[in-house]
């Protein structure tokens, strides 16, 4: 989804007046509230030992004990001993940040040990870790047609902002292919100069409709036509894989791919972003992209949580098992109560009600009466008539929350009447 | 700087040829081996309770002690005993990461409280955080001409790369005016409409000269011209002005700049950045700006400790006093010697070398003959010819530090036979 188009449709124009910057503002500001899409924050503070629980401050000032169901600590990692104490102890050796960007003092043996273990788990010769995986996107689609110049980037239309920012910074050739179609990416790659260098951006999971990226099949139409290959495993490093590299590792693709992306901040509970590639791509990216050298690294402590989630859910199986697994009874119950969700096989479990008014009130009518914190989620991050409420089980939500929230959802939905599997996909 | 243009001088041409990526890739990297300005990362450890000093980990095993002297950490906050407890205390209660987007459950009391104590320190209605002030830059300058259509921005020539980035993202209108030239500035805005809307961006410390921008000028200039004011403060929070609200708060301006940008990753020791404003231009830029929307908010943690950072250099004017008179010092110390260095009376000391691979044998021979750690800055990040070691002298550098350091100096430069005093400014 493009924000600017969304914003320059409707607004205040060029005035032959003098500037009143506050109306414009009232303008950008006033078309979220009467679309409803106006976004609310809500303040909460999840309780280490007790996820997903959490308490809700209230814009009054009072309390709420609340379960979320939104969040992307898809496996709870943030609350797991291994990572808080990685992260005490770097506290106690090293201290808060690292005191510098990456080239004048703020590399430290805490972000080698990370992108060592990050390599490992992508079967690559090197990684590179960047503040976020949006950072890491943006930097590096940015910076690839700098390396190699005429680069056609080919991105897939549903591609998290990230990498459309990535793509769309310097201005260089690209074409949107149709989600996941890949007659229209080859027609695409088929009309381009074959001597042009090219790349293909896609995603293993789209963490809107938890559908799956055909990684197989784009990556045979890279090799025919020559393209580089470049995949955003974000919603499913962690929880894909048998050492959780992602879905490319659990398809045996890992080393068809050429740049894989991934998080620190979701399954793996802390905060950070990486690319992982060969030792030259990355050395290229840590040499030139704006976005990883002109910026402080992330903090010791942060690099070592993250370095000990990663090493902890290589091994850890029967995590990723009962992920999948209380997805996989949400789902059910849900259906069987005909309620239209998306289920595409993944961890996400989307609740379509086709109306950003409806959403925020049903949204609004949990939390308050339920004590269910799921955020509405609307244009533009999913397509208007398809708002929704995107739940994400995971395996600290034990049977008893599951049954609380289905409860719910079969109250509100008879109360609200809304259709139960119209919209269902 | 541009980093597009430098490597688009020289680089491998649009072949006819099928693809050789590979090549493309030592192209770039061969160029910066050949111009000596290949950038090698020191692994080091800095030791909490002990900071400048720190552990360097050679790439043969070894470890060596070193003393860090171009870290950004400018008053030692990093290890101090406020912010660290801050951090323990929030890791124990609410665990490792915000495990979501500040939209969707990555909003906690953490991140409220840090945005109140910023809104507080520079005197505004609102503050904003983001995952560091390089996207907060980003981000920021990149949304404004979306909500203020036709949006001229005036930058100074010498703005961070992060402010450059943003600026060029969505291609509207800017002009570059010479550094801290206010004719120049002037002049540019007469010749534009005065109905178009404007902003004027720039620095309140030029981190690689340490030169001041003249704040009271260009806010003058602004209200006569009704445009905007952007100021970056990301190397003076915490260290000038009577609670740390940086040059602006100093000089009595902080009520005439529209927008203050800073960081919580230099003096304040931790990571993560924000912009203060109007509740209005915040709510804006909240609303519209994919870098503060799409990405995993900063962990609760990482909040609590640039809180009490924040909170703690309120009050704490001896260490901005002792911040002071340590750079005095070191830089009497360093002319006695007749060394080159640049003097604007910051907190920053740079030492002109005026070669790539000069400035890099120093810094070198410092590290490995005296375990002082100083990295070279060459060109992108400085003009060539004016190659520099950049010491950051700070609260931590006792006496002992900086008599080493001095008498390091004085026999390397009699050792390469270095000229004195030819460069200095
Ligand atoms: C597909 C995708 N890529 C990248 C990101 C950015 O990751 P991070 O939160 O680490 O910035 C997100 C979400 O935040 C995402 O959904
Ligand atoms: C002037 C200036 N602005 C912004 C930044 C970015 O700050 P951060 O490290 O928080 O990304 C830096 C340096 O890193 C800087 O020197």
């Amino acid at each position: 989804m493009s924000l600017s188009a969304v914003l320059r449709s409707g607004m205040v124009g060029k005035g032959r007046q003098p500037v009143n910057y506050d109306t414009a503002l009232d303008t950008a500001l006033g078309r979220l509230h009467s679309e409803g899409r106006y976004r609310t924050f809500i303040d909460i503070e999840r309780r280490r030992g007790n996820f997903p629980h959490a308490v809700w401050k209230k814009p009054d000032g009072t309390e709420q004990g609340i379960t979320v169901w939104c969040g992307n600590d898809y496996l709870g990692m943030g609350q797991h001993p291994v990572v808080l104490s990685a992260m005490h102890e770097a506290l106690e050796a090293t201290g808060a940040g690292s005191g510098g960007t990456r080239n004048i003092s703020g590399t430290t043996v805490y972000h080698k040990r990370l992108e060592a273990e990050l390599s490992d788990l992508h079967g690559k010769e090197a990684a590179l870790v960047f503040t976020s995986a949006y950072i890491a996107n943006d930097a590096t689609l940015s910076t690839l047609p700098l390396l190699f110049p005429g680069l056609i980037i080919y991105s897939d239309e549903l591609n998290h902002a990230s990498m459309i920012e990535g793509i769309r910074r310097n201005g260089g050739s690209k074409r949107i292919f149709k989600h996941n179609d890949l007659k229209d990416l080859r027609a695409k790659l088929a009309a381009d100069d074959p001597a042009a260098p090219k790349l293909i951006a896609f995603e293993s999971v789209y963490s809107m409709d938890g559908d799956f990226g055909p990684i197989a099949e784009i990556v045979a139409l890279a090799e025919e036509f020559g393209a580089l290959t470049y995949l955003d495993e974000v919603h499913a490093v962690g929880m894909y894989g048998p050492r959780g590299g992602g879905v490319a590792e659990k398809l045996g693709l890992m080393d068809r791919i050429d740049i894989i992306n991934g998080t620190l901040g979701k399954a793996y509970g802390v905060m950070g972003g990486y690319i992982a590639a060969s030792a030259k791509m990355c050395d290229a990216v840590r040499s030139y992209a704006p976005g990883f050298i002109f910026t402080t690294s992330i903090p010791p402590a942060v690099a070592a949580g993250a370095a000990a989630s990663v090493r902890h859910l290589k091994t850890d199986q029967s995590l990723r098992d009962l992920h999948q697994e209380r997805a996989k009874v949400l789902k059910l119950r849900l259906k069987g109560m005909g309620l239209p969700i998306i289920d595409h096989g993944s961890h996400i479990v989307p609740v379509i009600v086709g109306d950003p008014v409806h959403t925020k009130k049903i949204s609004d009518m949990l939390l308050t009466e339920f004590g269910i914190y799921v955020q509405p989620i609307n244009y533009p991050t999913v397509p208007r008539g398809t708002e929704r409420l995107r739940f994400t089980p995971s395996p600290v939500h034990d049977p008893r929350s599951m049954d609380a929230l289905v409860h719910a959802m079969d109250a509100l939905w008879s109360h609200c009447a809304l259709n139960r599997a119209e919209m269902s996909a």
